[in-house]
């Protein structure tokens, strides 16, 4: 049948077609069925929804579908019935408890992929493969299969190093700091991170305040190949179905552990890495907020990767507060390479950035890992590294940190009285920075001037919030005023651990 | 806010309503987020879609929400912001495999009937509900929880009998029979039934053909305080969320476990039955295909039985083959009602019965409970107590099987050689039964005359098709031809066994 397209922003269904209810009758079709619908780029699957709102003759559709058929606004367009994909029974056998084969999963990653699942029976099935019926042996199946919805790369290496955080501690700005270390260690690591999901600054988003993160695969192939790293922006190149299974997620908020450990290593796999640390950052504002969930990641984590064939190790860190003084795109990028321009490792985030790449040089086979990692940055190796790769991501190989200037709106919080920081509340934090503009406004974010069991005076700055405009700056200081971002009483309280990394867990023997 | 309702056929969400965007954006909505709806007769809860085809002022809603909030068509209704439920917050710790509470399940349940959780999110509950991932405990509380969203009754007698099947086999027209050889043993038990979802026939779509099957609380109380038993439908008067909780599932086709054991045992506690019978049909064709299967429901439904306080024991039934020779509702009530009149125990539907309705007998504490039932039979007890439950639910005390005729539009179907009966088709009979109009028209449906394992000779009727015309006759005919309903080659082949109850099952000892 062909029939008359017209757009619309409906967007809950967004793999559905609006029919005439004549039409469908004469296609064969109820609403909720499958219909193929083809334009001039390409054929994909929607679902049928009836309406009367819809004029005989014509189909309304979400702007998706129109975009990836190749389908404009008033032309016409094929539309045909099309059965039930065999992957909703796959779908439906893991509801009901049955362990699915390579070969089903494969096939339910490639109809999400090619637009055949609704976006119902994708939260269906995230929602049936959670962690009690979900095994590691599937987690693979699955990482697999979505890795290979994707580009593969072959950095022609044997040892392709990388490093993951699960993320949660606002102001983790090591990323770059880590492959410097371990790339002037003429070590391999392509590095990609993303950009902020409900955090105030994502790697990816900081890094492109100095240079560029989107890379095609060429040019992370040559830029690799050249420096040894990247920290570049992993963008849908890679396990691309990663990006509609979280948007079908989204909805309800979740991310059930056995998916998310699919999402993190399907990009790994997708990329040959073949040695990978995990970051698990713990404390109360952090996903993780004990060491049982964390040993508990950690372990599905290092089984998951056995299977793969990829060796892991997991790092346990402090995420009490957040980490440094800065957050927000152009501060974050500011600390981090005021860090590498003056070397003192004694600080929170040098000492978290070399006890990771400390480990990942051991992973690599070097002996006093962390002594080497230290070496490289007070040596000023890492800071060369680090400005090679700035170069082959197109960004000045003589960057500085003063180069980079934040908003010029700042408005200072002061401390209410004489006494000690309490905690900094990461979530509060994270949401003063978004008031201000973060990450979107690059120049917008937080620098904080105490740290957690600081002894304060009545009237000393406790944080500056800094913002491109005074609406946002406004916006910002109301939303500091309605929480309680940093706490001071008089009571002295533990202060940060001396040692950012609290546990390393790997796998003792080969069993 | 106020607008102005227009009505809608959209179905894929049914709790929704779509707004304009600039509307949506006054009320400081995005689409998916949540909207109170209120209108004359109550309030409810409302996903948002935002869409240019709404004009501004105005808002489209399907009619189950315009029907439920008392909207009229072109009416201004009040709209406003709804934050989101906790028990979004519970669904989610399910999806991360934490065991529920009995407080969070029946918050769950309770937005659920208030239509504060989108079908989107329902679905996402039942498929983190698996059998891998809730307990017995979390479905007793479901249970529980739903069977207090409706009427409860109490028929004041401290024994209340009942049984069920978990349905598959067509032509399994037993209920009125069992229900009226307990009965007769001056026993309580007030079955209620349900009409075809996919089948040909429920139980009460043949017994309406001939008495009242929809009786309101008081009518039902009634009846079983005159007669002791009754063969009504079990409508959504009792644990009425059941019913949304399907149509939620159905998009996906799906019915796991717990969920089906909850809303099986919601609608018993609602009775207030203390000892119930299951009926777990099993074959090739039917919901349990093998005897590890049929034993692992029975552990389940045995074990939830013991947390609720009903004594639950279960009989495994042959079902290779349709019950008996009749499908379709003026068929079934028909042979229903024969096998009474004539009491031939031996024939398989009557087998059946006495064996369902010996072990209830014998669950209530009395000895030799099949030959008791046999005894009912051939008495013409149960007969009388039959008609006097028909009589109770406005059907005539005179009633002969002979009184109910089915289509006068008929094809015969012949065998094309000599042979044996190899199997007859569940599925491929259902299938012609529907083509033929069951269960909407009363007098479709089929007559077997030949069992598996027959020798039969070329030319025999095989079966026959009834329809109410011409048109519908062709379709079921066309419908037995692209499909093997009953195969007949050379072979000789096992008939059905002797006794259709192939294993009981009960709890051997108090633990």
């Amino acid at each position: 049948m062909k029939l008359i397209a017209r757009h619309s922003d409906v967007t809950v269904s967004e793999m559905a077609v609006i029919l005439n209810s004549d039409d469908a009758l004469k296609l064969g079709v109820d609403h909720t069925d499958r219909v193929r619908v083809t334009g001039d780029s390409s054929t994909i699957c929607a679902v049928v929804i009836t309406d009367s709102i819809v004029e005989p003759g014509k189909a309304i559709f979400p702007s998706q579908i129109m975009e990836r058929c190749g389908i404009e606004d008033g032309e016409e367009f094929l539309i045909e019935y099309s059965p039930m994909p065999e992957s909703v029974r796959s779908i439906r056998s893991k509801i009901n408890g049955r362990k699915l084969n390579g070969q089903e999963i494969r096939s339910i990653v490639k109809d999400i992929l090619d637009g055949g699942l609704s976006s119902k029976e994708i939260l269906s099935f995230v929602s049936a493969f959670n962690v009690n019926n979900a095994d590691l042996e599937e987690v693979a199946d699955l990482t697999r299969a979505m890795a290979d919805t994707g580009s593969m790369v072959d950095f022609g290496s044997e040892r392709i190093l990388d490093f993951h955080s699960l993320g949660g501690i606002p102001g983790n700005k090591i990323t770059p700091i880590v492959v410097s270390i371990v790339a002037s260690q003429s070590l391999i690591i392509p590095k990609l991170s993303s950009r902020a999901i409900s955090s105030a600054c994502g790697t990816s988003d900081f890094v492109d305040t100095f240079c560029d993160v989107e890379l095609d695969t060429e040019s992370l192939r040559a830029a690799v190949k050249k420096t040894g790293g990247v920290f570049a922006c992993g963008n849908d190149d890679y396990a691309p179905v990663g990006s509609i299974i979280i948007d079908a997620e989204r909805p309800m908020g979740i991310d059930p552990r056995p998916m998310m450990l699919a999402s993190i290593m399907s990009k790994k796999v997708a990329l040959g890495t073949t040695h990978l640390l995990i970051d698990i950052p713990m404390g109360k504002g952090a996903k993780i907020p004990d060491m049982e969930t964390a040993e508990g990641f950690a372990k599905d984590l290092i089984g998951l990767g056995r299977i793969l064939g990829v060796r892991i190790e997991c790092a346990v860190t402090y995420a009490d507060q957040p980490l440094g003084h800065m957050i927000g795109p152009t501060l974050e990028a500011k600390e981090c390479i005021s860090m590498l321009e003056t070397g003192d490792t004694e600080c929170a985030v040098l000492d978290k950035a070399c006890g990771m790449a400390g480990i990942i040089l051991e992973m690599a086979g070097m002996e006093n890992g962390r002594a080497r990692a230290e070496g490289a940055i007070t040596s000023g190796r890492a800071h060369e590294k680090f400005l090679q790769i700035v170069e082959a991501q197109n960004g000045s190989h003589d960057l500085k940190s003063n180069d980079l200037s934040p908003g010029s709106f700042v408005k200072d919080v002061h401390a209410k009285r004489d006494g000690f920081v309490q905690y900094i509340d990461n979530a509060s934090m994270v949401a003063i920075a978004k008031g201000a503009g973060a990450p979107e406004d690059l120049g917008a974010g937080i620098e904080i001037l105490h740290e957690k069991g600081d002894r304060v005076k009545e009237g000393d700055v406790l944080f500056r919030i800094y913002a491109e405009n005074q609406a946002k700056l406004d916006r910002s200081v109301e939303s500091a005023r309605s929480r309680r971002p940093m706490l001071v009483t008089k009571d002295p309280v533990d202060t940060a651990p001396q040692c950012m990394i609290l546990k390393r867990i790997y796998e003792r023997s080969e069993q």
